[in-house]
């Protein structure tokens, strides 16, 4: 359960109306500062935003800020992008491994690990990398960068973070019997399950607003309240149809299995799965960070109105050892309490929730 | 001048105190939105901040925001340390050029063009990279960051941006005939001269708080009323003394003269004062941006309350069209009007000012 003091900073709302209307899409109410990033002996900048936590009726068990505004969920969306290529059985039509269902999850580094893995994946579905509608990008995992400057080697579309998700949209292609080409189009059956998913797990209608990620593919907007609910869906399945409900498991399953594989090494989604037994984090793009918390039925969902990813894991550690999730130190304590170090590796300032904010 | 309709958002403050006090040093007045990042349909992300325009008597011309709470200016306070370097006729007697100076003041980006120059420098004063207090880190530029993974080469404190204003602190400290080890101390006497400075041009009492800077050095917090006058003072100095003026001018000078010394290819402070003829600018870390405009006679001081330097940008090239220094379409609107773009490179949305702030 969640302590009742986990309250300061806004009155916890209990909703019990499954939609989020009017769903305001301008930053109109100021929310409140959350994380602070300090120097020596001042606040050196500070960042503000909002955190829903839900349960799989809608029923929000925290709100702090605007959690009705519509946010563009971003990365934190892959786990129920994930759920029809499970539910509409091409997962098990493809024989997918959970290995390969953590990377559909994934915004990955772009280590061997993640990349052999999903070319493998892509030959057994008879597609390849040229396929693939994202973009190059540097892998995020620097040693693999500098591995391939060295050896002359070029990043291509399989390096970029979100190519497991891609291949899970080719595949879910290939299992509806549709077209590959043009998955990316918001108006694909790809794209057009994933949005049916996203408002039934969620509790609210569609259409809703999208805008194009930075992989290529839409991302839908929707309010943190009802991000959190769709999460708190995966966590307790209770309520869904038997199927729905064994696609939501196998998601969670497969992402809580291979930690290594949703993010890479050293990165925080990774770190806090491989410390936090029984929970499944996705970070997003701008400052987005979801949890999901089987133990509690619960569903988390934060973003930092700047965008900041630096803030946005300094919360979502905040927040799961506030709810308790989190039974010693280690990754979830270092990132709630992340040092500023200069050049010289010195401690100089310190990330920090604000106090009395979480407790 | 300033044009009247510049004062949307916030009244003008003038203010004929030469004192910002109380100097506030927790953020509690909840500054505007100033920037803000589209996607699709949607304000994706949001950025608060502050802008002080000061004339060099302390008048404040444009005030948005909290403008009396104590910040770092970071980076953005180079050009002030430089001004004891000549004024104490440091640079005079080891001959340095304006090329050197504008590395003084700069942020650089570790290409050859500014590490050569650095090495050949210390050579002349006696010192090497072994003395550099500043840690290393990878060159900002990332052609010079790939040649030299490709070659093996390993980054030093040269390829620190920093390492200008390093070597000008060792050089001030050859000139006062005290030791070099120990320049970044905040009580050795180059830190002493630094901050007198400061507080003389700002027109503000010291001692300052301080934090140590990602260089090692200390950084002196102020407002960014202070901040703005002590940049207007550089702008405009008759009421200078013959020795602070000159010092000042040279400045200046050297910066207009070598913007790609002051940071390097490509960044945005080389790409406004190569478009802005009569113009300085100056990046610091977590969101600071100064301007020193020289026809007006005023400084201009930013921090985005976050310390995004996306929308530190984005404001202060808006500021400089604003006021009317920017006289064609470039760099400044470019930066002002930044796209978002996918993995692709298709725009996705935008960065820009918030509609009628500053016009």
């Amino acid at each position: 359960m969640v302590r009742q003091t986990f309250t300061i900073g806004a009155s916890p709302v209990h909703s019990p109306t499954t939609h989020y209307s009017p769903l305001t899409t301008h930053p109109s109410m100021t929310n409140p500062v959350l994380v602070e990033i300090t120097r020596g002996p001042l606040i050196e900048s500070v960042h503000r935003g909002a955190i829903a936590v839900s349960d799989a009726k809608g029923r929000l068990r925290m709100a702090i800020g605007d959690v009705h505004r519509a946010i563009f969920p971003r990365s934190a969306l892959k786990p129920i992008q994930a759920v029809p290529l499970i539910e509409s059985g091409a997962a098990e039509k493809f024989a997918l491994s959970d290995e390969e269902i953590a990377l559909a999850c994934a915004s990955h580094s772009g280590e061997p690990q993640h990349t052999t893995r999903i070319a493998a994946w892509q030959a057994r579905i008879g597609c390849s990398v040229a396929d693939l509608a994202c973009g190059p990008h540097r892998p995020l995992h620097e040693p693999t960068a500098t591995a391939m400057i060295r050896s002359g080697e070029r990043w291509t579309p399989l390096h970029n973070n979100c190519s497991g998700k891609h291949t899970g949209f080719m595949t879910l292609a290939r299992g509806l019997g549709v077209p590959v080409e043009g998955y990316q189009q918001v108006d694909h059956p790809v794209q057009r399950l994933v949005e049916a998913t996203l408002t039934e797990l969620a509790g609210i209608s569609g259409p809703l607003p999208w805008g194009v990620d930075g992989c290529t593919v839409p991302n839908f907007a929707l309010s943190l309240a009802g991000l959190a609910r769709a999460m708190a869906a995966l966590a307790d399945t209770r309520d869904l149809t038997p199927s729905r409900a064994d696609a939501c498991k196998r998601v969670i399953a497969s992402m809580k299995s291979h930690p290594e594989l949703v993010a890479g090494t050293g990165r925080p989604c990774t770190q806090l799965m491989q410390q936090v037994p029984g929970i499944a984090v996705k970070t997003g793009a701008e400052g987005v960070y979801i949890a999901i918390l089987q133990d509690l039925g619960f569903g988390v969902a934060l973003k930092i109105d700047n965008g900041a990813g630096r803030a946005a894991e300094t919360l979502i550690a905040s927040v799961l050892i506030a709810l308790g999730a989190v039974r010693d130190e280690g990754a979830a304590y270092a990132l709630a309490h992340a040092p500023v170090l200069n050049t010289r590796n010195v401690q100089v300032g310190q990330r920090r929730v604000v106090a009395n904010l979480l407790r």
